[in-house]
């Protein structure tokens, strides 16, 4: 799932760089530990968030999995790299969408409206709490960086798109910097609401905020069929708000 | 300024609730019992912002404010309702405008707009850093009961002028509590990203915000002349946006 995590998780283990075997058992072995891994992560970002992290040990992180601490120890150096572990997981969701190319056919504000998908995924997942809290937590300086590298990116992104928008003529906007950051903090919020046990998915939360930042509060004249959000080609109707 | 501050001010002094003086000099005192009480909430406010709630003694904030430490507790009973003093005065200053009745010819949709420059100035001050952290802190459950009711309040005053607005024709909206989430959420992050020496002061951002929320990011068709938002009788030439 996240090609960081497994570039990074070849690191520490003791096989050696520069053997590599030709037996698929091997391969089968480093795909074991990518799951074991991320499962690792996983249960991190799920205690995180149901305790806090301060008040969480390694020893119910353990528990959760039925492994012992060392196991864990396999995997993540201490607690403050499995945080920050949780994090990045969150953040490269996020950032997905703009690593890939745009499929043929959908303008810059049908690819804005997919990242808005990918980011509610993100933020209202297991990683939500801690990616909002990053700053809070008491993680070292390099940590940090990274941290603020990638979400710089994912801003940087946001304004890339906002600017081919108003190229290809499917976005109107006046300050780039103000909307993607109204953008990503209403998206990010959401981790401080969402719980799974609510009335509406992710998936619908996505697209109500998509609908509420593609059309805004203001009322529309009359513009006939309006075009559609993915593919400015394809007329379709538009919807009288029901409120 | 705040309503609320100067009741519970009242309580834990030994004035005498039934002994009135009619002196000027002691509505004098009480005045500047109340300056005092506020200066004490802004430097803590302005402590918790610099270096944390955990990390900052009630010794930091008497020495910020030239006093010791039980001049500090005259005022309030420990750092935990200092705390939530703080809170709950970003989270008044937001309410101000839900709670005055609306002026003579703003639509609902201008009084909404009204609400977000109070919520931007609000969140942007010193108070900011508590407001979107209060869950995290660690109070005590009436605490934080006393938090989620006017945070309530507010998401329900958002709600109310949205409903306002459609019967008014100011706004088009279809989800309104995903419309209210969407606002907050893009207002509260506002204290995680701004700081004073900032290139933009909070009434641009305001504006920004409610340029965004208003018109959305899908081109609109020439309408001719907009309503402005305010005051939607008297029209206003539309702005070309600049990417």
């Amino acid at each position: 799932m996240r090609s960081v995590g497994k570039s990074r998780a070849a690191t520490p283990d003791a096989e050696g760089a520069a053997l590599v075997s030709p037996w698929p058992v091997r391969k089968t072995t480093q795909r074991n530990r990518d799951v074991k891994r991320e499962a690792v992560i996983r249960a991190a970002a799920r205690a995180f968030n149901a305790r806090g992290y301060h008040n969480t040990s390694i020893d119910e992180i353990a528990a959760a999995l039925n492994v012992t601490k060392p196991t864990i120890y396999y995997y993540v150096a201490n607690k403050e790299q499995l945080l920050l572990e949780c994090i990045l997981t969150g953040l490269e969701r996020v950032l997905e969408p703009f690593r890939r190319p745009r499929e043929a056919g959908v303008s810059a504000r049908g690819h804005l409206n997919q990242m808005m998908r990918h980011y509610a995924e993100a933020i209202a997942s297991e990683y939500g709490w801690c990616m909002v809290r990053a700053e809070d937590l008491g993680l070292a300086p390099a940590s940090l960086w990274h941290i603020k590298r990638l979400k710089s990116e994912i801003d940087q992104g946001i304004r890339r798109l906002l600017e081919e928008g108003v190229r290809d003529g499917s976005i109107q906007v006046q300050d780039l910097k103000m909307t993607s950051f109204a953008l990503a903090g209403a998206l990010n919020w959401i981790a401080h609401w969402y719980r799974e046990n609510q009335s509406m998915t992710v998936g619908e939360i996505a697209e109500a905020f998509i609908r509420i930042f593609n059309l805004g509060l203001e009322p529309r004249a009359a513009e006939g069929p309006r075009a559609a959000e993915g593919r400015p080609r394809r007329p379709r109707p538009h919807k009288e708000p029901i409120p």
